[in-house]
């Protein structure tokens, strides 16, 4: 299968199971409305795919990784409702569509990131597949990548420093946080709920990972320059604009396109000790690299 | 000891835990500040407090509870920190004391919250005195009680109905969820993080605290026409300048004091099957129906 073909099979296997773990009945029928809304909005399921692919490639079953695959978008989803707010980002597209706070509005889009967290390790704590060992390994990998020494600090971080110069050391560490921390996470997760793993198959997981989740950064800040609007999902120009600290502004846009390519090969090469059946896995590191948007 | 004594020591004894929880590092300070802040508010800990309780009369010790009564703390924060914004209640004091966004700014509230939510389920899921299987059973309920199904669609409720009219089983529905389902929810997570609980005992224990939530509520409105604006830490009067339903608007203040007397006795009677132990449930019982504030 192409990893395109694969990431739609993915996809659509996520949301699946996401349509079946929110909830059908609410005295607040529009916080569950913006609840849906926010997780169903075009995402590509990155993070998810991540999950079952690693747990794939160790042997798992794609049943057994339903539950964290969910868990990891909510996160992101929340994520993504509470970083558009006024007081935050401030955007009022994502993806062509109307964020939560405008589709809705601020309170209900608070609320909505609130309960999408919580959903998270609510289907974590539920998961029929996993024994409790495994669960808790799965909600200490998420909670830890997603809280104050993950995703959580690396967004304060970044607001802090809105306009104002960052080292390269800097950028990085808020990119570990903001991003890598959680792409890093679906890779663990993926591991967690899958047979076992061994020391050297996590450890060139990790490697995969930790590449992977700057890649994509840098590949972001890339297309802020040369994307198209359209295709991007949001103004072209607008972290430049913004005044945001980002690879090219850091690099050149030479540089970062020459750092982009660095962790590629950095993120193929740690995948050496696996067989074709991480074929998936290259093929991702290629998607991310190469993807327009 | 009297209860309110017993409050204290259980409120150094959860606040000596939460600090030794928090983060001590980290690469954006002022995140960690804000959620120390948030936490160290002067509140009264009674959610960590029923959790000790409630453990306690069971057999339990409390450093078994220490990490749920923690947890629970977490989420009573964060609701406080997000419920406080300017897109929800928007208000500036708590306790006499500037709001999080007030004394930091809005994207550092929001986060600080976020954070602390997270935190609430990496307790529970690093528990060291607990088995795998009753940390399980710990975020379940905690999960359970504190998103979509609980305390956020009962604040969301709440905020779609400012200045509209409720019936008395919707008003009641809406506390049930808003803060009842907490308040239950700490009950449960102590009878959980103990030895075994009878179904008896778990009955009992879960009428006491749906009693006891709903009269701490009534009293909340009572004290808002009543209490004296420095002691209740807002101004008074309040949520009826909002046009916020209350029990006094829909039973008048004497329906509304009735109904207080009659939750205290429910309350005092669900204990009937516990012996002397439960005395610290009964004065709990007795406390907030007679707080000033």
């Amino acid at each position: 299968m192409e990893i395109r073909q694969q990431l739609k099979h993915y996809q659509s296997r996520v949301d699946n199971h996401l349509e079946n773990c929110l909830p059908s009945e609410s005295i607040d029928p529009l916080l569950q409305e913006s609840m849906r809304y926010s997780l169903f909005n075009g995402g590509k399921r990155v993070r998810p795919a991540l999950v079952y692919l690693v747990n794939q490639i160790l042997g798992g079953t794609d049943e057994a990784a339903d539950n964290a695959a969910a868990a990891i978008e909510c996160i992101h989803s929340y994520s993504l409702v509470h970083d558009d707010l006024p007081a935050m980002d401030d955007d009022d597209l994502r993806r062509g569509k109307p964020t939560c706070h405008i589709a809705y509005d601020e309170a209900t889009a608070i609320l909505a990131g609130d309960a999408l967290q919580c959903l998270a390790f609510e289907l974590l704590a539920n998961d029929q597949q996993q024994s409790a060992d495994s669960k808790i390994k799965l909600i200490q990998l998420l909670s830890q990548a997603s809280g104050h020494g993950g995703m959580v600090v690396g967004q304060s971080f970044d607001l802090r420093h809105v306009g104002k110069p960052l080292t390269l050391e800097q950028l990085e560490a808020m990119h570990q946080h903001k991003t890598g921390a959680l792409l890093l996470c679906a890779v663990h997760m993926g591991a967690a709920c899958g047979p076992r793993v061994s020391k050297e198959q996590l450890d060139a997981l990790t490697r995969y990972a930790l590449a992977i989740g700057l890649a994509f950064q840098v590949q972001d800040d890339i297309l802020d320059i040369e994307g198209d609007s359209e295709t991007i999902g949001k103004p072209q120009g607008s972290d430049l604009e913004l005044n945001k600290p980002t690879y090219p502004a850091l690099l050149g846009l030479e540089g970062a396109k020459l750092k982009l390519t660095k962790l590629h090969h950095e993120a193929i090469e740690a995948l050496t000790i696996f067989n074709e059946n991480a074929e998936p896995l290259r093929a991702l590191a290629d998607f991310i690299v190469r993807r327009d948007h």
